[in-house]
């Protein structure tokens, strides 16, 4: 590690969404410069916004008295590549990646005892469980997830696993035992014996976590009621107070009013309280680090509770189309002062990709005025002010997940102090030529290209619409969490590039200066991933 | 040509979705065994569910006296391949391709003017057009379209381009010259001068069309006037006039009742006619060759009208969430007789892909019961009989997309005699292990890897829904229109095999062997695409 350079420097475009006062709409912000991140924290140590030339770069080198240990990687404009946060899943549950795709025709209660609990019950196997999460892990890192808040089973074993393939990978994640103790609503075969042995187990869980990663650099617990039908208050309060034991408090993840049938069940089951958030709230479960999934069916006064005890909304639009839940109104939700992020919920969501979640919040907003009239009395509403911009979905998908899992200041955007976890895209080289179009013609492997066209004429704003429609996980050239290489498509060639390279460029050097340089940078790519154990 | 084998053999597994009759569910035909392809008529000659086995394979060879030049293509059972007949994309713009992904926050009429008129304009430069259309026929062709109904714009001279394109790549199209007159709502700098210069034009573009391909074989014209509005009555009735003078009449295509503001427009500038659909009505433009675009908002009275001419519905879910137009109740046009098939509706659509229509048209019908009611009284309805089932979309992606263009025994399935219009889908080998899952953990290049994850329990139903979630270009290997390769993601060597490969595999020959086969294969395959001339 003593040979290890201070920083790495980042250079070419970035993109993300500023915080906005309320009333102003988000926009993206383009900047063309240089980033620089600390190799000891994993976060941004300065940025200069000014460099636009290699010249201005290696003076930048100069001021700073970086050697050519210093790695730079660019995004190439020639490639249309550029920088842009991790992106933040609120809500999956890793257990259910295997049944990504299989839901028929079910709604949410069916399809739970009909897919879900089978699936996560067969993880109490530790070789199913190793192959669903190295596989979704894959997937999500693969699709820019550089935070996810998993929830994983009633399995303390398969659980830790989970928490430990995900720091191994480099991940950053919340891992949570789902909690689940409720006979009448739990299957036999798949449940907490009680409330004490439910509680049990998560403290086993998070001592393991603990042990882990005792600073919680990387992965954290989280504590997690599955939802208030398929736990007994014992086990809801219980899991509250548990919460508030420890300093900082614990977070929480749990479903609400996913489903309307699902909400009937919950006044059934609970006759005792005034709503789905109230049995929370009675709880202790509603606090600023706690994420609620869903909420497409709450009340205004459930929407201000919520909003009052700070706690975060995930909003799962894939899944909720998908399994015909409804569509969130988030636009109430963020008027009522709600803190929304986006989450797959895979397997009710069918994808692992955050982008996907992004495109879907965007065209579920665009299906909410032909929905059935919203609780809000807003005039506004059902007029085009329900619609979610490209804009604001990434806006939920990077900023506001990192404020739903209280990391506001750490997460989301390029500002200085904030952890690098950041994807690199690219969308490809223009569609110029008839020539160039012909070369991906009907006969040759275009596998592995972007399928985002860019033709040459689009503003930066408008590649980044058509990444957000049109991209997938190939645009995702290389994810970093923390300022750690943890996923690229790349050989590392092109990319990990030093001081020699900008000499040489500047020097209008040969063709050996590249090799040289390609060289240091197969070395430093090497030694990055040597540093993070990859299972 | 006198060397060419007179069949070629596709040997595997094979998908499609039969015909039901009313009131029963679709379901999935899962066939094995082997089906030949006339090289002279590209249609099916023979099939076999019954071959099973490399055995039995050389047993039909010998019987049918086909030499070593037949070539066998392989669905490979451990990379889970199947054969699924080529999608049919029933509506979508090929001058709009550029624009993919970019229509902001805006909804139909206001999308016109910002976003498509002025990129429809621009493809009367005759390269501009090239570009264009050379990329979305890559485009569809490698997400498995192997039919689509295309709009072009104006320009007699880019609309020529379009068809002899499509007819030089081999993809089977309708190519339709966009018909608008109304100086009141087309653009001054977009728009026919006249209703006597559109027809004009409009027959031009017929007669460059019928000297390319004068049976039709693989590329035919479409009367295409672009919607009501932009029409005055005197085009719309010459265009009628038009479609009936030929025999067979020519196939019609337009949009109906997208959007709620459209329909009051209709109303407005159509006030002689009791509804929209009674416009085309009038003008003679509603017959069994006529396709339908959108048709969101239909009165039950208009699509009993509609049902009762044999004019078919383009359902464009993807396009209509987009543009926030609404969610088309297909139920009830099935319900009423209306036939209805599957479009992209490029760009208001995102998506090239009919697969991506396919799921979103699951998508949005688990919305419709949280939509406004709808005009039907049946009590099923938003009961869960509005829900399509994968099943179902797939049909209306192949078999009503064939019933739509008015070739329902021509396209859609495997049946004898139909033409060979067929994808070749892979969704990789099984997640079997965790060293497979690591193989492609963090650090490697999976970009041209399937990213349909197959656990290796899946049954072939739930394979086919896994590949309808999460599939994309990438699972489609190979596309044949009419029995030739119009697209392959593939070198040839592992698919093109012939009888010798097989003797190899009998005799468990070495790899000396394999290296002939090989050769023969790619032989073939350079003759296949040789047979059609590549732009």
């Amino acid at each position: 590690m003593a040979s290890e350079a201070p920083v790495t420097v980042f250079y070419g475009t970035f993109v993300d969404l500023p915080r906005v006062k309320p009333g102003e709409n988000h926009e993206l912000a383009i900047h063309h410069g240089a980033l620089w991140v600390s190799s000891a924290t994993g976060r941004i140590e300065g940025l200069d916004w000014s460099i636009s030339s290699e010249e201005q770069l290696a003076r930048l080198f100069k001021l700073n008295g970086w050697s050519d240990r210093v790695k730079i990687v660019r995004a190439r404009e020639e490639a249309n590549e550029f920088f842009f946060p991790g992106f933040i899943d609120t809500h999956i549950h890793a257990p259910q990646y295997p049944n990504s795709g299989l839901f028929g025709s079910s709604t949410l209660l069916d399809w739970l005892k009909t897919y879900t609990f089978p699936l996560e019950s067969s993880m109490e196997n530790l070789s199913t469980a190793q192959t669903a999460y190295n596989t979704v892990i894959s997937r999500t890192l693969a699709n820019g997830t550089t935070f996810a808040s998993y929830f994983a089973t009633i399995h303390v074993g398969a659980t830790n696993l989970l928490a430990t393939l995900c720091h191994a990978r480099g991940q950053r994640a919340l891992i949570g035992r789902v909690c689940m103790d409720n006979p009448d609503t739990c299957p036999s075969y798949y449940r907490d014996s009680d409330a004490a042995q439910s509680l049990a187990a998560t403290r086993e869980n998070i001592a393991h976590i603990r042990a882990l990663d005792p600073e919680g650099r990387l992965v954290k617990p989280v504590i997690t009621p599955r939802f208030a039908p398929s736990c007994t208050v014992d086990v809801l309060s219980g899991l509250g107070s548990l919460a508030g034991e420890h300093d900082p408090p614990l977070h929480i993840q749990t479903h609400i009013s996913e489903n309307k049938d699902e909400v009937e069940l919950v006044k059934s089951l609970f006759p005792g309280f005034d709503s789905y958030a109230g049995v929370y709230e009675a709880c202790s479960l509603l606090t600023r680090r706690t994420i609620l999934a869903h909420a497409v069916h709450l009340t205004a006064g459930e929407m201000e509770l919520i909003a009052s005890r700070s706690s975060g909304v995930s909003h799962c639009p894939a899944s909720n189309s998908a399994l015909g839940s409804g569509i969130a109104p988030v636009r109430e939700l963020l008027d009522k002062g709600v803190t929304v992020g986006l989450g797959t919920d895979v397997s009710g969501g069918y994808s692992p990709s955050i982008l996907e979640a992004t495109r879907q919040a965007c065209l579920v907003s665009r299906l909410l005025k032909h929905a059935t009239p919203s609780t809000s009395e807003d005039a506004g509403m059902g007029k085009g002010r329900e619609v979610l911009s490209v804009e604001e979905a990434l806006y939920l998908a990077t900023r506001g997940g990192a404020a739903v899992v209280d990391m506001a200041d750490d997460l989301g955007g390029f500002e200085l102090g904030m952890l690098f976890d950041v994807q690199l895209i690219r969308l490809g080289s223009a569609v110029s030529s008839p020539d160039a179009v012909q070369q991906r013609g009907a006969t040759t492997s275009s596998a592995s290209e972007s399928v985002v066209d860019i033709f040459g004429w689009e503003s930066w704003r408008e590649k980044v619409h058509k990444w957000v429609w049109t991209g997938n996980d190939r645009n995702v050239r290389s994810v970093w969490v923390g300022g750690v290489l943890v996923h690229s498509l790349d050989c590392g060639l092109e990319r990990g590039n030093s001081l020699v390279g900008i000499l040489a460029e500047l020097a209008g050097g040969g063709g050996w200066w590249k090799w040289i340089a390609g060289g240091v940078g197969i070395g430093a790519l090497g030694w990055v991933l040597g540093r993070r154990r990859i299972l």
